[in-house]
């Protein structure tokens, strides 16, 4: 029997219907007359719930099925009688994919974010990364939707370059030479290098982008970039994604519409699309999250000027405000709590 | 005025209206009346034609907007009078954005892919170029289209990376040691890398796509990819995007169905978005291009085993077909020209 998504089993009202959902076990318990199994197979934060009869299966396979295996279960789609669900299955027939040792590290609940970074390889099947990667492919969606819409072509920017980008920032080196016979010959023959030259990971498209938009129009790049920095702040990341419009014959004041606007779509799209994770988001890690994304979307964003910038900030100095990098005035730069101070 | 892109403008039928647009010249010939700029915009590989009476502009300067100048037209949308062209703008005002010398290496037609290699920072504005890149672009949004409609979920899978990934190819090594430094020292200290080992740049994000699948259910990567093989191929790059989708509970059955779905899906996205970009190719590059991707579109894809392939080989063979690769029989790898013949 074809295989039945947990997100759209759930939201079927085929009562009656026979279905197969296939999955991860999140949990099983058992009461006095049947086994429950929460199944989940990543297509939604959502559980289906699995009610499993003694006649099913044999009372030692069953005890098998712990947090982590994965099985199919083929029953009947009913009304749940529990709280919190739409629908479960009426299991009539349970096959085991693969069974899960007891020291399977995501067990139901609550490990902090240190102990999930050692198991990377699971980390994924976890309610907050679940939430997290697919709230990620629904940004990236909603980024390449907004930029083809209003007319932006995609441009893949080189990763390997020989330029520097206007120093952005420092650089991972890329190289074919054995760094072995390097050390051994005590020369490094750039010539015999694959590209013939000094090569590094990209800390920018911006270069190759503006060629794009004398010639496309208007492109954006996103894609990986790269950041050698010995840096450990939250802020830094060696390797990450980054979208980088470029266009020609825009005036400033078009530019700042297409910021405000890009970002509103983007916001949108995850409230409208990301519902469910959002939700767990804003329920587990930030009280605020959703509140703070709608206002987003409402509000009108501000536009001032450098120098009415500055003024607010030295107001603020004035009237007592902190800041750990000081406001020197008008021909400073900005500093990331200067920012958000102002936003 | 705000500008309209020529994209938008060849469609309009507000003859009459005052609009302007802005681009770079593609040509520009003077009859006895009036003079005949083609203005492109890269917003469409067409030109609008802009119409340009002797009372708009000092003669001089108007003989100076010559192949490659960057123009603001302003003037009314009429009808065209000439074929190939639906409406042109009957000029009011030019301004001149900037000029182009008569040495600007992508004149008007017919450079060769070798020549135009020497300018790829140029070669963007050729119609060509201009072609591939506003078809690639496409490609990538029907691509994230695709999967996302069919609820797979985009997956970032790392570029740096120390896997070798079963082996696929010859790798770039990714380092922030000084390699003057090694050579001096005469040894190399992994341990003062960056990320304290040997790491390279990925050349498949497969493993990773492996794991998210299994908890995400259907994922795929769109990424760069690279290999650092010394191979001067058509088919070798060192540095390609590639999309590897990696899907649990998938039948093979299912698996043939969704692989032929998706180039259907990405031909069909082209032939109705990429029109008139995929006719200038058929036209001048290859005339069987649209009939070729019109016949995917339509045919049903053949399905046959590894075995029936190998013996339609043996019998190719006997029927006197030459292939540079022997066919030894059953057990051995298919080269890209048998696999070509198969289908």
């Amino acid at each position: 029997m074809k295989r039945v998504k947990v997100v759209d089993a759930l939201v079927s009202t085929d009562y009656g219907k026979n279905i197969t959902v296939m999955g991860w076990v999140r949990s099983h318990r058992s009461s006095k007359a049947v086994d429950f199994i929460a199944l989940n197979d990543g297509s939604t934060i959502k559980n289906i719930q699995v009610v499993v009869s003694p006649e099913v299966m044999d009372a030692e396979q069953l005890k098998s099925i712990t947090t982590g295996a994965c099985i199919r279960a083929t029953g009947t789609l009913v009304e749940s009688q529990g709280a919190g669900q739409s629908v479960e299955v009426q299991a009539q027939e349970i096959e085991i994919y693969g069974l899960c040792p007891s020291d399977y590290p995501m067990q139901k609940k609550g490990q902090s974010f240190e102990y999930m970074r050692q198991y990377a390889h699971m980390r994924l099947r976890t309610n907050t990364f679940g939430a997290v990667f697919r709230i990620r492919h629904n940004m990236a969606i909603a980024v390449h939707r907004y930029f083809h819409e209003h007319g932006f072509y995609y441009f893949h920017t080189p990763i390997i370059t020989a330029s520097d980008a206007e120093g952005a920032g420092e650089m991972f080196q890329v190289t074919t030479l054995d760094l072995d016979r390097v050390a051994k010959s005590g020369t490094v023959e750039y010539e015999k290098d694959f590209f013939g030259k000094k090569t590094s990971l990209t800390v920018s498209g911006q270069l190759e982008g503006e060629l794009g938009a004398t010639a496309l129009g208007a492109v954006y790049t996103f894609g990986p970039t790269f950041r050698a920095e010995n840096s450990n702040t939250p802020r830094h990341l060696a390797e990450f994604w980054m979208i980088e419009p470029e266009v020609a014959f825009m005036e400033q004041e078009e530019l700042m519409d297409l910021e405000e606007d890009f970002i509103k779509y983007c916001v949108n799209w995850a409230l409208t699309n990301c519902k469910d994770d959002l939700e767990f988001l804003n329920n587990m890690i930030d009280k605020s999250l959703i509140e703070t994304l709608e206002s987003v979307v409402k509000e009108s964003f501000v536009r001032l000027t450098y120098t009415e910038g500055i003024k607010i900030l030295e107001e603020a100095v004035k009237a007592g405000r902190k800041f750990e990098f000081p406001v020197k005035g008008w021909g400073m730069d900005l500093s990331s709590e200067h920012e958000r101070y102002l936003v």
